[in-house]
């Protein structure tokens, strides 16, 4: 019996999902919570085999959860379960070595399919990501690259980069060079404009 | 009109896809070669749209025949067509910036959708391949780290190494030691077992 915890914010798709999963013989929904805040307490209390987070809720989201769940019960799988993948969602959600990241579009048998394939210790990502997945290969940003750049994309000067990431000045302007210089860029400005077409912040 | 290039090694194969092809009002088949030595004289010869690559082909493959052209003829763009996705050859294809990687398993509605894509400048990716695409996109290893590690694997010690990349011996001692961090190996042959068992060499 694979033991499943929800987190979905809409409580209407929510009890639907778990109506859905408790009709499969090998699935038993354990679990069930409405914010990302809730996902790790609610972990530990019922000790899921996969738990299936959407992004988008109160509190942390549900990637911020799973990153979280692999430090405090990394033998809680982790299937993401969104209604858009964004390039940076897939980014987060490779840094948290989420087992699977499938697309609300997908068919019910997909999901099923996919929480098996997870709960087997196996990789699943939605078909229609496949190319949002290959450029993210072609990446030349580390995850650190990419928060400086993030913000320097905002407007922060080197000095705030500095505070925000508790860094030093002058190794956030090691950083800024590099980056101008990994991603061929002209200047800083460039940089931005190039990461940001190619879905790298 | 998509004027189109196709390389293939099987006649038979090569000549059938060039009538499914010739059957769209929108495409039409300029060059027909059988070995990768050939792609660029021909493409050179006849400015295709889009080439068309086998990767198994005899001489020059179809990725290193993709980088080539990516050199003479920039203006034309690439679509792999081949038997089997592995990861090696997924990230060359990255590597030589080609516009699409699809399989010949993929329905001939997938073939001409995809040509029509890339000669848009799109870019396609099969999506059977969207999980080894996901697993490169966690690769840490730079095309060039990748290039040492193999040749380490095979046996090359760093002045073998050395000679084989045009580095100098220190050089490619730096580049292992990077390579053993970055992987959070610990030693060469650990370093080798985990790129492998990942795909990224």
């Amino acid at each position: 019996m694979i033991k499943l915890l929800l987190a979905e914010d809409q409580h209407v798709v929510r009890s639907a999902l778990a109506a859905l999963l408790e009709l499969e013989d090998d699935l038993t929904v354990v679990a069930q919570v409405g914010s990302g805040d809730e996902v790790v307490p609610a972990a530990l209390a019922h000790t899921p085999d996969v738990a299936v987070l959407d992004v988008d809720m109160p509190g942390l989201d549900g990637l911020s959860a799973a990153a979280e769940l692999r430090e405090r019960l990394p033998r809680c799988r982790v299937l993401i379960l969104t209604g858009h993948g964004k390039p940076g969602h897939l980014r987060r959600a490779l840094s948290a070595d989420v087992g699977g990241f499938l697309l609300k579009t997908a068919p019910p048998d997909d999901l099923t399919g996919a929480i098996r394939t997870v709960a087997a210790g196996g990789r699943v990502l939605d078909p229609s990501l496949a190319v949002a997945a290959w450029d993210l290969a072609g990446n030349p940003l580390t995850p650190r690259d990419a928060d400086v750049l993030r913000l320097a994309a905002e407007g922060a000067d080197a000095d705030e980069i500095a505070a925000r990431l508790h860094l030093s000045p002058g190794t956030v302007r090691n950083y800024l060079t590099a980056i101008v210089a990994k991603l061929n860029a002209r200047n800083r400005t460039d940089a931005v404009r190039i990461a940001h077409e190619a879905g790298w912040i």
